[in-house]
């Protein structure tokens, strides 16, 4: 029935629009699909989250949300396996076609109309048959560059926005070591070891498939990116030891980025004679050089990035309008991530030490609206990717479909990440209590050691290639490790302390910073001979030169460049410098050494500024190079100083509410 | 030149990991150049913000951001289009395969090899010999569903979740009106229109492919949905009366749905004869059932997901941590859009009234600090999807490959765009002047029709299918009137206004209300006419049952249940219902009618916390029905009342300072 006053159509524009609503059909089913897989993932981190503040509502601490993302999503895993079963749809059933090579792009012919195919991956021959049933956990497997591209940054990017401490600095030569040399030892230490598991496994005819040695220190370095968030969380609701804290949080942020470069150049591995596997010096030269060259490469674009946002926010007066301002330090960010990937670097180093940059100069010049914004986006989006990346760890145990359990090898990378570990913190802290005055006592070694859980970093690294048999055997194995570590390492950590006596409690608060350098007066000399002179020449230079130049805090170049540059200086003093002095303050006295070193170098300006205007300082101006003993005087003049600041800077504490 | 030490291996072993090494290298290629093509995209954001700094500083008011956007892209499309020509790379041209039927997996077996391949879409005939020159071209491309799926959502979303305005609430009724009827014709009217042109070109030969009445309805309902963001954006600048701004984004949020749900329903008529383009009665009532059905269906779930997250923060304490709070909001409100879309919904729809009922409900049981995060990163998420959606438009216009410009349809749609929005605003806004009491002049009615841009949802829906020739056309002319209305209309907006003589500088402020009500006091009575008696016992049972459920705000139920519900009535009454009577006041006053009503439905109450404690009530509590007169006498009272609790509300406004 019905009235045809449209156009009449002919049989082949019948055809041609059924089979369109036929097409049409099955995007939307697959679409329908798309959206109810990804659906569970967001229920899994609603229920994780609901769960997670049942815990710390209760004040639970054996659990952290981590694990137990990881748990439901193993619950998830499960039954995804066993409880549900896709019926076999015959129209749906996949086709083979016999061609010579497999391109990356792929035109189809279909009686007459060219289809394109686009590349997602080869099945191995055990699977074709199977690939129906599968096809419903195949669903839920995302593409592994998933977790390298979308899903790591922010966790990376936050990790180094948060890196802005006080302690850091103090421990940073002791933290390069942990986290250069002690990655580098783990590394090679765990790629031995499996090796001789391997080869041990070969003889008794355990082995399914090739591993080479290469594949053993691709291992070591994947398992060495330790994780330990959920120690920190603990430490930092507890107050545990400052330094403790620093060193730990500094390792593991910063060997994060040496494990993932230490990988793509063991990748990169490839000796030029017949047998791809033997043992070759240009090779291994090579390899090392990719090493230099990708880290130093992405270290550069990270920092440059971070430089090139603090001048716009510098140069610009984004400041009156806040979106823009967090908007573009967004999207900064994001670009530092994508140029580093597109050059060739790592894109998540690139974005590491970009967030450290823009943590010590951009975060300084945006306002203070953008700087509570910026901050609590990368705090929500590391939550989410974090919460998101352990619960796919917990739902892939099951849902993944080449796992490959051996029992010896689980063993094997079991004893081989704990000689490991052994091996970075134990000799690396003997070397370097020789020269540290405030040494690394065993008690915080053993937190250290106990404290190497594996997690995102490592997970990411481990699933981003699973073709070969090896690398299959080490994503299952890595998968039980990353459980292991986070489930009863992290879950012991309140244990651990109590047990190893480490103090708790410990009040590292900012406003606190005066009244605990004054306490802690006798520990200042010390800690002159701890920090390298190397890095007392670049923090110099930093809060001089750098600082004033890309942030509106530090001093004026007026006072810290020589008379000579004086119009060049005006030029790049922003009229903020000046009036700013008061607040800057509080934003170094967070970051660095002793408070007594801002003084040191900063003595002349000081003064002139001081609210309460009763304190007249005569104290020589320093900048840059100086004698030891100059050192030493200006240290002993600081702690006078400090006495005198620490009325001061309640002064304005009380500005600033009356304000 | 090195000793072979590692194991050594057969030749069948080199030659697969030669072959792997080669498709990581290809893989590696690609995921490069697709970071440079997102980076190409981040820096014409970072230029636009960059622009647009620059263009708010100097107070240029003639373009706004998303049509500084829309020339960037226009640039950089032009630049990727005809300034960069990728030379033809012999080893990575597609090879065709000749097989029967076209699915959505495809299995490729090269020498005893499997290769999976993921069908992307058809080729037309004549570009199968040009795939690789357009390759770089379909590179910048993204996958239309992108816009629908990630970037529509957020703006959407941040709409509702900004609608919380008082004076939507006073202008219901017309713009309900205007969304749903206004649409409506809109879109028949257009369809009509462009069917008469369609058939002169038929006749004029002019028609290269099929175009049939339901693609001419599609593209009417497509370009009926307005997007005003430019003309809002100086409204806001200029603070334009309230009433034409509430009307004006009530509208273009609504009717963004309206023509969403139309338009599928519009691709799902589908007569069940031979001939799938005649008029049918039943698929017709079909395609009507599809409509209200889609529409209700996800208006449901929207405002479900929203009381959902209302009920799990009010009963749970989230607010004591932030981040869990913010991320739980984020995670439901982005479910509700996975939801609507698993279950056969439109999720952009659902998105919307989810955003509604979240700003309603919800934003009021959050922690003041969650309230500003969820706003900001909205808001952000907004701006950024939002410009993103405008550069891609420029890039679009010279990098789509498949664009048909045909000026007669060009023309045809232009007039008919103009005739549809008139005989949508000057119709309907005279019937509703019969029955409002504050008429919609004549001034306002132009501009409404001047301001009927169109926009993100016009280009998202226009782009989701191009692949027959209608639907190739539509998109090109879309791309067309998006940019003349955006330009044009948005550019001359500040001109519209003085010409139209309406006034600016109208001060919209909450903490203005108490004044401005005064001041406006004659014109109360009014509202009420206004204000139809569905809405008003809608208002009655929402401020009086469901606020105090779903939030912490709105009076004890204890009040306003009859006595003998007294011990449920306890059990749902939060005890910050109690305390928190002194900040509910505030909550209230920008959402609703007249404060005359807030104390007419309150009155009992609102005295035994009046902070003064001056003034005691003794109006009758007023819950539900009532006579006109009761209503009249009440409104009477309110007047009265208002002057007192204009001093009350300054009373509390120092409180606040004090504490």
């Amino acid at each position: 029935p019905g009235r045809s006053w449209f156009l009449s159509t002919s049989s082949r524009e019948e055809d041609s629009a059924m089979e369109n609503i036929v097409t049409e059909k099955k995007a939307e089913e697959s679409h329908r699909q798309d959206s109810a897989d990804l659906l569970i993932f967001i229920m899994l981190l609603t229920l994780t989250i609901l769960t997670i503040w049942l815990f710390k509502h209760r004040r639970f601490r054996f659990l952290h949300e981590t694990g137990l993302a990881m748990i439901y999503g193993l619950i998830v895993g499960v039954i995804l396996r066993y409880g549900i079963h896709v019926p076999r749809d015959i129209s749906n059933v996949t086709m083979s076609c016999h061609v010579n090579a497999s391109p990356a792009t792929l035109l189809v012919n279909v009686s007459g109309k060219f289809y394109e195919y686009t590349l997602k991956g080869e099945i191995s021959a055990n699977e074709v048959n199977d690939v129906q049933d599968n096809e419903m956990l195949r669903k839920v497997t995302f593409d592994p560059e998933v977790f390298f591209n979308i899903l790591l940054p922010p966790i990376i990017f936050h990790a180094g926005y948060s890196l802005k401490r006080r302690h850091f600095f103090r421990n940073m030569g002791s933290i390069l070591a942990y986290a250069f040399l002690g990655t580098v030892i783990s590394c090679f230490i765990i790629g031995l070891l499996m090796y001789g598991c391997v080869m041990l496994m070969k003889q008794m005819g355990q082995l399914g498939g090739d591993f080479f040695f290469t594949d053993c220190l691709f291992f070591g370095a994947i398992v060495s990116a330790t994780d330990p968030v959920t120690v920190l969380a603990i430490f930092n609701e507890l107050q545990v030891d400052v330094d403790l804290y620093a060193l730990l949080f500094g390792e593991s942020v910063l060997n994060d980025a040496v494990a993932v470069v230490l990988s793509s150049s063991i990748v990169a591995y490839q000796p030029q004679g017949d047998n791809s596997h033997t043992f070759e010096v240009m090779a291994m030269l090579k390899s090392f050089g990719i090493f230099l060259g990708v880290f130093s490469g992405s270290f550069a674009l990270g920092v440059a990035t971070g430089v090139v946002t603090a001048l716009i926010s510098f140069f610009t007066k984004l400041r009156d309008f806040q979106l823009l301002e967090t908007a573009l330090f967004f999207l900064m960010s994001w670009s530092t991530f994508l140029l580093a990937e597109a050059c060739g670097f790592t894109g998540v180093v690139a974005v590491l030490f970009c967030g450290i940059t823009q943590a010590h100069y951009t975060f300084n010049n945006l306002s203070p609206e953008s700087q509570d914004r910026t901050k609590q986006l990368f705090e929500l989006l590391n939550f989410l990717a974090e919460n998101f990346i352990f619960s796919y760890m917990g739902l892939t145990l099951f849902t993944f479909q080449n796992h490959v359990f051996n029992p010896m090898f689980i063993i094997g990378a079991f004893i081989a990440v704990f000689l490991g570990r052994a091996a970075n913190i134990y000799p690396l802290s003997f070397l370097l209590n020789l020269g540290r005055r405030n040494k690394i006592r065993s008690n915080f070694q053993h937190m250290m050691m106990f404290a190497g859980l594996r997690g995102a970093m490592t997970f990411a690294l481990s699933i981003r290639d699973t073709a070969t048999y090896a690398r299959q055997m080490m994503f299952s194995t890595t998968l039980l490790v990353v459980f292991f570590t986070v489930w009863i390492c992290g879950g012991g950590t309140t244990q651990m302390l109590s047990c190893q006596r480490i103090r708790v409690g410990v009040d590292s608060d900012q406003d606190n910073s005066v009244s605990v350098a004054i306490a802690e007066g006798s520990e200042r000399r010390s800690t002159k001979q701890e920090s390298a002179w190397l890095f007392r020449i670049w923090y110099n230079f930093d809060h001089n030169y750098l600082k004033p130049i890309l942030t509106h805090s530090g001093p004026p170049l007026t006072a810290t460049l020589p008379p000579c540059c004086g119009p060049l200086a005006r030029f790049l003093t922003s009229p903020q410098a000046y009036e700013n002095e008061c607040q800057l303050k509080d934003d170094d006295s967070d970051l660095i050494l002793t408070d007594g070193d801002i003084n040191l170098t900063y003595g002349d300006i000081t003064v002139s500024t001081d609210a309460s205007g009763a304190h007249t300082s005569s104290g020589p101006a320093f900048a840059g190079a100086a004698t030891s003993d100059d050192l030493d005087r200006e240290l002993a003049y600081g702690d006078h100083e400090l006495v005198m600041r620490g009325t001061r800077l309640q002064h304005v504490l009380v500005c600033k509410c009356n304000h």
